[in-house]
């Protein structure tokens, strides 16, 4: 990736660090991914999308910003894209799944907090994240105790904008989000210069709903027995989601579906045992469960995760004659995501038990980063409701270390034997 | 302990094992107590009171039960005392500091999070608190993830109310809390079937105003040098003060301070080092690092902490028509606490800057719970900005095993030696 390295530097990286990043990324997605047998053709173009990650879609968003627009970065997937985007700005996520981040992370965080948020800031201290120097403003959110106050370091960088989450889900909450999502709108057209519009909004509305759409179908192929597309092909789709262009990123999922239709009417069963993941996110390149799992020979159908089903499910209902109106209805389909950082949070064992029937599930493996507490609290009550329901599972904790894959494998092969 | 056999066993306590927790006890109190030197006579009450925390207290709360008063159980001083005594309740912080609890509430939480959430579980779950024996309602609060998460575990075994706590101070975040309040003014009516009248609002605003003037002349006659009371002791009147009848222990602790008054007339330094303590509550019987630091004859002055500080400073403003007036002072008070739940927080850094002048500290220890994300990040602030005012400060995480004092021990001394 020699002839970027101009652009790099004008985005005050540091060149050697990052070299050595750029160095180790292509080997382990080549042992991983291009060692899969018989994978979909139209996987290229996503291959070639997390080839050229640091490359040309960095490049694509610098020619953005030099025609004016502004990066908005994030990390969950409760703000919302419409605004970033009928403010006509590019929007990153900036989460990031690599150990080689979380060195620098624990130079300005505790060490014995979530590998994700040790990464995030690991990149923005080291400068060796391109979207990170991309960008122009971080919008956060008051999800996680860890994220929250990281979001203060991270300040001392570069402007940030916190939205705050309300932690339950009654209507009082409901009315307060809409308050948060007007509040973000306001601060993003102070920043972007760019007003906020109905049709603007409708037309960003419809534009992530097409994207979810995508995701969707892409989902629905997966529920066939046997599965069209490996579960580290569909996680690659999922990650490549977060920085792509968001409508070549919908085009490129749908031809993707489309060789998918064709497969799965030839496809023959094959055996392999059928896995939900449930749990924390997966950003890029963290395919180690993943890597794992398939590895012994099993599939991967589903991912209840934010890299998963609670990107694109529900859709923002696109009628409306106000910014009121549609900041309703972005609100709705937000507050329904059901992440662990919601007390109770009981809508998402009821989404993990109808995704275990709907994908046909054999069994459901719960991935927890190390020190998440709320997802690492809330496998009890789970673990409770699917056993009165038959489903076996079994936790994960882990990080982004190679240390435990040896033992981690250890116990999914039994667990698969188990099921 | 004999004697109150009977009402524990009524109280459904597992009788074997608290017999377990109430042989340790007395011997670690009076190994760190009392065989401090020259401590004040009026201590006498706070031994007492802590010698028969789980005999004569839980009496007198079986005898209100009896005369038909609820009790409510808190964790945190941000649910407002006022409002459940205007409700003629009692209420008791449940906040626990023994090792003892922690492995019975690993059975139901993920080990690593807080001690002090593992601790309140386990003392629920294995039925030996008779304060939580004793509790008809919890009142809960979305401050961190572990208890808020822990909340809904607690819930299985008892009814629990969750005060929902904005994670910012904007104006908004005011109303909201507002807002909280009167949903718990709500509720604990129902609860009680007692109406919460003005003037009962404002007694209660009364009462506890007077407990803080007491705690805090008590935390101001430690500014002087030599202090008249340890650091212990005076731990030891805060963690009576979550427990105790309020009306006593005000009276107690202004007797406290006559007898403190008199002893600083004669008192001559002792050119002992003069130590702040901030970070994490430390609730009984967690003396573990006042003990070492008090043992190392050092003395600690004052503690910005939840058993400290946080507890008392700032009274709630009594003048009011209506229950709209008085729950608007409330609420004002309250959202002024300094916790590092809420972003950002820098009120705490001026706060502890402020005291390191008042109480004349010549270093600062920062005592943080393993896996308390909030305080643990908030560190790096405080870290920059005591440097830049000359103030001292060491960063010690721990939890409420014995395994770590020696090596806590041998970083305070260092400590001490260098200020
Ligand atoms: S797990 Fe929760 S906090 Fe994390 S990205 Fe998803 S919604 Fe956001
Ligand atoms: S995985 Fe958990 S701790 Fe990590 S950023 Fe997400 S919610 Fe926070
Ligand atoms: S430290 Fe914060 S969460 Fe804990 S008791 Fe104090 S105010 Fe409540
Ligand atoms: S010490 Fe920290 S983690 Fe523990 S209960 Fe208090 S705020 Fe929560």
């Amino acid at each position: 990736m020699g002839s970027y390295n101009e652009m790099w530097q004008k985005l005050n990286m540091d060149l050697q660090k990052h070299d050595i990043l750029c160095a180790a990324l292509p080997d382990s997605f080549g042992e991983i991914y291009m060692t899969q047998k018989n994978r979909p053709d139209n996987m290229n173009y996503f291959n070639y999308a997390l080839a050229e990650v640091h490359g040309a879609r960095i490049e694509e968003i610098q020619k953005s910003k030099k025609n004016g627009k502004k990066v908005v970065g994030t990390f969950c997937v409760f703000v919302p894209d419409e605004v970033i985007l009928a403010a006509d700005a590019v929007g990153v996520g900036l989460c990031s799944g690599s150990q080689f981040w979380v060195e620098d992370g624990e130079k300005v965080l505790p060490r014995n907090i979530c590998p994700l948020v040790k990464a995030f800031m690991g990149a923005k201290v080291s400068r060796t994240c391109p979207y990170f120097q991309s960008t122009d403003m971080i919008v956060g959110e008051t999800t996680c105790d860890a994220k929250k106050k990281a979001y203060e370091i991270l300040e001392e960088y570069m402007p940030v904008h916190v939205m705050e989450l309300p932690q339950m889900k009654r209507e009082k909450d409901f009315q307060e989000w809409q308050d948060e999502i007007k509040l973000f709108i306001k601060k993003i057209e102070e920043f972007t210069g760019n007003k906020i519009t109905v049709e603007k909004l409708k037309n960003s509305i419809d534009l992530v709903n097409k994207k979810r759409r995508a995701l969707k179908r892409l989902y629905d192929l997966r529920k066939h027995t046997p599965s069209p597309i490996s579960g580290l092909d569909a996680l690659l789709v999922s990650q490549v989601a977060f920085v792509d262009d968001p409508i070549r990123f919908t085009e490129k999922t749908e031809e993707l579906c489309d060789e998918l239709d064709e497969r799965i009417k030839t496809m023959k069963p094959n055996g392999r045992k059928r896995i939900m993941i449930t749990g924390t996110p997966m950003s890029v390149p963290n395919w180690k469960i993943h890597h794992i799992i398939e590895g012994l020979n099993a599939e991967i159908v589903v991912e209840e995760t934010c890299t998963g089903t609670r990107y694109f499910e529900k859709e923002v209902f696109d009628e409306g004659d106000t910014i009121d109106d549609l900041v309703r209805n972005i609100a709705e389909r937000y507050m329904n995501i059901n992440c662990a950082c919601f007390t109770p949070n009981n809508d998402r064992i009821d989404d993990i038990i109808k995704y275990a029937e709907e994908y046909n599930a054999d069994g459901v493996i719960y991935c927890n980063l190390s020190f998440c507490h709320t997802y690492a609290i809330e496998y009890g009550k789970l673990e409770k409701a699917l056993k009165e329901n038959n489903i076996p599972l079994i936790n994960i904790e882990t990080d982004y270390s190679e240390e435990d894959v040896g033992q981690i494998r250890t116990r999914v092969e039994a667990f698969l034997e188990m099921i």
